[in-house]
C-alpha cells in the first residue's frame, strides 16, 4: 500500500544486527505484506510510543521538570513570595533534596504555577522560546537533539511500512505537541499525553483556551491503554517503552490475538548515555523488565544494539 | 500539495449553486491554493463537523437514544426490576412523556444501563449488530442511510483538498466509531465525542478496557473546543454545526486571525427531512442562529440549498 522507501537498503542502520532488530524487521514485514498469515490492513497498523526515555533522554530528570524549574526562576520576580515557600524555595536554591522532599504534591505545585494561568497559544510560544536556549547539562546541546537515532529510523520505518506512529507518554500533551512535529515528524493530533484542564472563553472577540490550574488526565500506567482508546479508537498492534509507566500500554498491545510486537529501551550505556532500571528516580524500569522476558517483548540493549545513540555522536 | 480530484467537474453536485456553495468553494481556493495570501500548509487544514444533525439525521430522537431504548428492551429479560422503576419502565412502555420528565438524569441511568459493564470490544459489535438492523421510524431505512449526500460531498471535498475531517459530536465516541470510518471514510482516530470511564484489565492473559457506569466527558457546548484542543491540537480554520451545541465550535474555529470557515446547517425541509430549530428538543438552533448572522457563518437552508438530501432519494 504504501512504498517501501528503504526496501533496497538498511531501514535501521544505527542498528547493530541482532536479534532486537530481527524482531523489528521480521514484524514489519509479517503485518505489512499482502498475502502474509499475519498481514493487518493499514488503518489498523498502530504503533505507540512512550518519549521519555523511549525516544529521547530523561535524565538527570524528565526534560518537562527542567522546563519547569526554569520557568520558576524566571517568574520569581513576580513572586516575591516564592523565596520562603516550598517547593519554590528549593527550586530557587537549586535544593534537589528538599525538592524531593516535597514529592509528588509539590510536583504538581510546581506544574500549576508554570503551566497555567495563559492561554493555550502562549503556552505553546513559551515552550519553543525555552528549548531554543535550554542546554541538556551533561552533553550541553539543545534538548530537541538529544533524541535517540535509532528510534527516529524506527519511527521512519514503520510510517514508510504503513504504520501511523502515535505518542503516548505521561509527559504534558501541549509542551509535547510544540517540537513533536519537527523533531519526530509527528503532528499534533498524534500526540497523547498528560493534561491540565482548560476552560473556553472569547475575549474582545477573540477565542481562546486558557489553562486551569487543574489536573485533567495523568497519562501513565493504567491511564496509558485509557487514553490510547480514547485517542486513537484503536488498539495498538505494537508499542514501545522503556520503564513500568509503559507496563499496561505494551500490554494492551500485545495481549490480544494477532501478531504483536512489544518492545523495551533498557539504559545499559552510561558512557553514550546513561545506565539505569530498578532504581532510578526517573523512568525506572523493574516490574516490565519482568514482565519483559515473561511475554516475549523486545528487549532493546542501548550499549550493545545501538551503533549509535545520538545523531551528534 | 493533495490533487484536486475534482478540479475538472463539480466536487459539490448535490449542492444548488448560491451563497453557501460558492462561500465554501472560495473558502476552500483561499486557503490550499499555494501563493494565495490567505494559504493555509495541508498540516493545519483541520475541519471539524458536528454529527447528529449536521452528517445525519437527529430526528426524531438521537440515533444513540434510539440505540439505548432499543437496548434496554433486549436488556429487559435480565432485568425485571425494570417492569417497575423509572426511566426503564417508561421504555418498556414507549412513554415517551413519562421518559421526558426523567430528564438528564433519567438519560445517564439509560447509558450507563446500556453502555457500561462490557468491554470496548464488546460494545463495538453489539454498535455494529444493533445499526444492522434497527430502521428510521418515518424512512423504513439503515440509519447509516441517513446521512447527507452533500455533507458527504464536502467532507470529500475538504479530504481531497487536503484538509482533515474530524468529526466532533455530543454522541458517544465509540458509538460513533462503530461506523464513521465506513460510512464517512473517517478513520476512529478521527472521531471526537462524549465518552464514559474505563478501566484497563487483565484477564485469563487477554487485556481489556471495561466500559464503567460513570461518564467521563461530555463533548458539547463548552466542551467542544476543549475536545478538539485535547484531541487534535490544534485550531480548526472551519467547522460545522447545526444547533447551539456547537456555538463554542465555530467561535473556537473562526474567531482568531486568518481566513475562516463556520457553517451552520438550518433544518429547513419539513417534506425531505425535518424543519427546526428555536423550540426542538433534539438539536435546537437558538443562540447559535443570531451568533451565524454576527458572525459572518454561513447558513445552509436545507430546502433551498441542496438539490438531494439523501443518497436514496
Amino acid at each position: 500500500m504504501t512504498p517501501l522507501r528503504h526496501a533496497q537498503g538498511d531501514p535501521l542502520p544505527s542498528w547493530n544486527d541482532g536479534s532486537p532488530k530481527q524482531s523489528i524487521l521480521s514484524f514489519v514485514a509479517a503485518v505489512s505484506r499482502e498475502g502474509s498469515p499475519d498481514f493487518v490492513p493499514a488503518p489498523q497498523r498502530i504503533a505507540t510510543f512512550d518519549n521519555d526515555g523511549t525516544l529521547w533522554c530523561e535524565q538527570p530528570m524528565y526534560v518537562q521538570l527542567a522546563f519547569a524549574l526554569d520557568r520558576v526562576k524566571a517568574l520569581s520576580k513576580q513572586h516575591p513570595e516564592w523565596t520562603d515557600n516550598q517547593p519554590f524555595k528549593a527550586v530557587l536554591e537549586n535544593d534537589m533534596d528538599a525538592l524531593a522532599e516535597a514529592g509528588y504534591k509539590g510536583l504538581v505545585e510546581l506544574v500549576m504555577a508554570t503551566h497555567a494561568g495563559m492561554s493555550t497559544a502562549d503556552f505553546a510560544k513559551i515552550c519553543v522560546g525555552w528549548l531554543k536556549t535550554a542546554r541538556h547539562p551533561r552533553f550541553n546541546r539543545p534538548y530537541t537533539e538529544l533524541v535517540y537515532q535509532p528510534m527516529l529510523e524506527l519511527l521512519a520505518y514503520l510510517r514508510n511500512s504503513g504504520f501511523k506512529t502515535f505518542i503516548v507518554s505521561g509527559g504534558g500533551i501541549e509542551f509535547m505537541r510544540s517540537w513533536s512535529e519537527q523533531v519526530y515528524g509527528v503532528p499534533p493530533e498524534e500526540v497523547v499525553g498528560s493534561s491540565i484542564e482548560t476552560r473556553f472563553t472569547v475575549l474582545n472577540g477573540r477565542a481562546e483556551l486558557i489553562h486551569l490550574p487543574e489536573i485533567n488526565f495523568i497519562d501513565d500506567g493504567d491511564g496509558k491503554p485509557v487514553s490510547i482508546n480514547k485517542h486513537i479508537g484503536q488498539r495498538p498492534i505494537a508499542a514501545f517503552g522503556n520503564s513500568d509507566g509503559d507496563l499496561q500500554m505494551l500490554q494492551w498491545a500485545t495481549m490480544s490475538s494477532g501478531r504483536r510486537l512489544g518492545l523495551i529501551v533498557h539504559h545499559t550505556d552510561a558512557a553514550r548515555e546513561y545506565a539505569y532500571d530498578r532504581e532510578s528516580n526517573f523512568g525506572y524500569l523493574d516490574e516490565a523488565l519482568d514482565a519483559a522476558k515473561q511475554s516475549n517483548w523486545t528487549l532493546v540493549s542501548m550499549k550493545d544494539d545501538w551503533k549509535r545513540v545520538f545523531q551528534f555522536e
